[in-house]
């Protein structure tokens, strides 16, 4: 049987979890909302983000009142700080979701990405969708291995960056300058909501193995 | 006389001071690499950036070390988190210099701002180095006054920061999508870089008065 103070500790996790949901949410309707210049589900994600702040700050509050009634040591107090740690990257994740739903709503009714780079963006919001998702089954399972996979996420994550890049640089490029600065301000958004996924999911790696990712990395290889 | 643990409590601000020191001087090199196209400047800045995240992992162990072997209660508690989050923003606001550092490498020997645009992104240079050379103070001090003082200079940055983009946007921009798209992105840098050396002064603010700025401006207005 568990304690109180230790259901509180899995309280905090499904916390964490229930933050992903809300943010694999937003992130798959920003993405939509900017493919399709549909304003309202871009007015749904910049609305709904106050619900991840307000997860944020009751996780913070619990991490600070488990500390102070419980002087946690070692693996304990690891978890509660992870846990706010993570839980800062998750808000940071809600708020680069409503950069993008902001960007599609600045330019509705057109759509920002014009017909050619669709299908890259449609990638992008694809694999930030899955991060997210993994990320959310790597706190609720404590999987290493899955957790291991999201680094794979990110390099393709970072190729489709450079391929947008190099899109809005090519000579080919006929959509001027709006455009342009449209997509490499959401390009970034998607390249940061991806590392902040990365991060979430070394801290689970750390939390349960002691290493960071990377060493992990060494051994294996 | 001080204890042995409140001497570590007040080498771990000296540590944070010192970061901010670093992170001051690879702004004030990665903004004037910009604007003058020096790669010399710029190469400083990406090499120097390990010792901030050297600086980052020595204060993380610190207070992990702290916790476990002192079980801190309330205040100090509040002090060995809120260091751990300062780190981590003073880290990210040395990431976003380099950033800036690595747009002037790419584009050197030509200079990524236009000359209309000099006295714009000057500005913005300075605001980004007086902010964090507040907060280096604030740290040291735990002056509030000058802790509510970066949000005034925040508007400050906000505001160059839309001017940045009416320029890029206005249809007497000439330089084409290449320099738009750069400075577009550097905007955002200095614009992030803002907001964390508030984070920052934010935490200090709070350290001291357990109140939010926001809740004290509440109270004077």
């Amino acid at each position: 049987m568990r304690d109180a103070y230790h259901e509180e500790l899995d309280g905090l996790s499904d916390k964490l979890v229930e933050m992903t949901r809300l943010v694999r949410s937003a992130m798959a309707r920003s993405s939509t909302a900017l493919l399709d210049a549909d304003l309202r589900l871009a007015e749904e994600v910049i609305s709904a983000d106050k619900h991840v702040n307000k997860l944020e700050a009751e996780i913070e509050a619990t991490v600070f009142d488990l500390m102070a009634r419980q002087q946690p040591v070692a693996s304990d107090l690891r978890t509660l700080i992870t846990a706010l740690r993570m839980s800062g990257d998750l808000e940071r994740m809600g708020d680069l979701a409503v950069h993008i739903a902001k960007t599609a709503r600045r330019r509705h009714p057109e759509s920002a990405i014009p017909p050619e780079l669709q299908a890259t963006v449609l990638e992008m919001g694809q694999i930030a969708e899955r991060m997210i998702a993994k990320a959310g089954s790597v706190i609720a399972s404590q999987d290493v291995a899955m957790g291991l996979e999201l680094d794979t996420d990110d390099d393709q994550m970072d190729r489709l960056h450079r391929k947008l890049f190099d899109s809005l640089l090519s000579p080919r490029w006929t959509h001027g300058v709006e455009p342009a600065v449209d997509i490499s301000l959401a390009g970034r958004y998607f390249e940061r909501f991806a590392d902040h996924a990365v991060h979430v999911a070394e801290d689970v790696v750390y939390l349960v193995t002691g290493q960071r990712p990377e060493e992990i990395a060494d051994l294996v290889n």
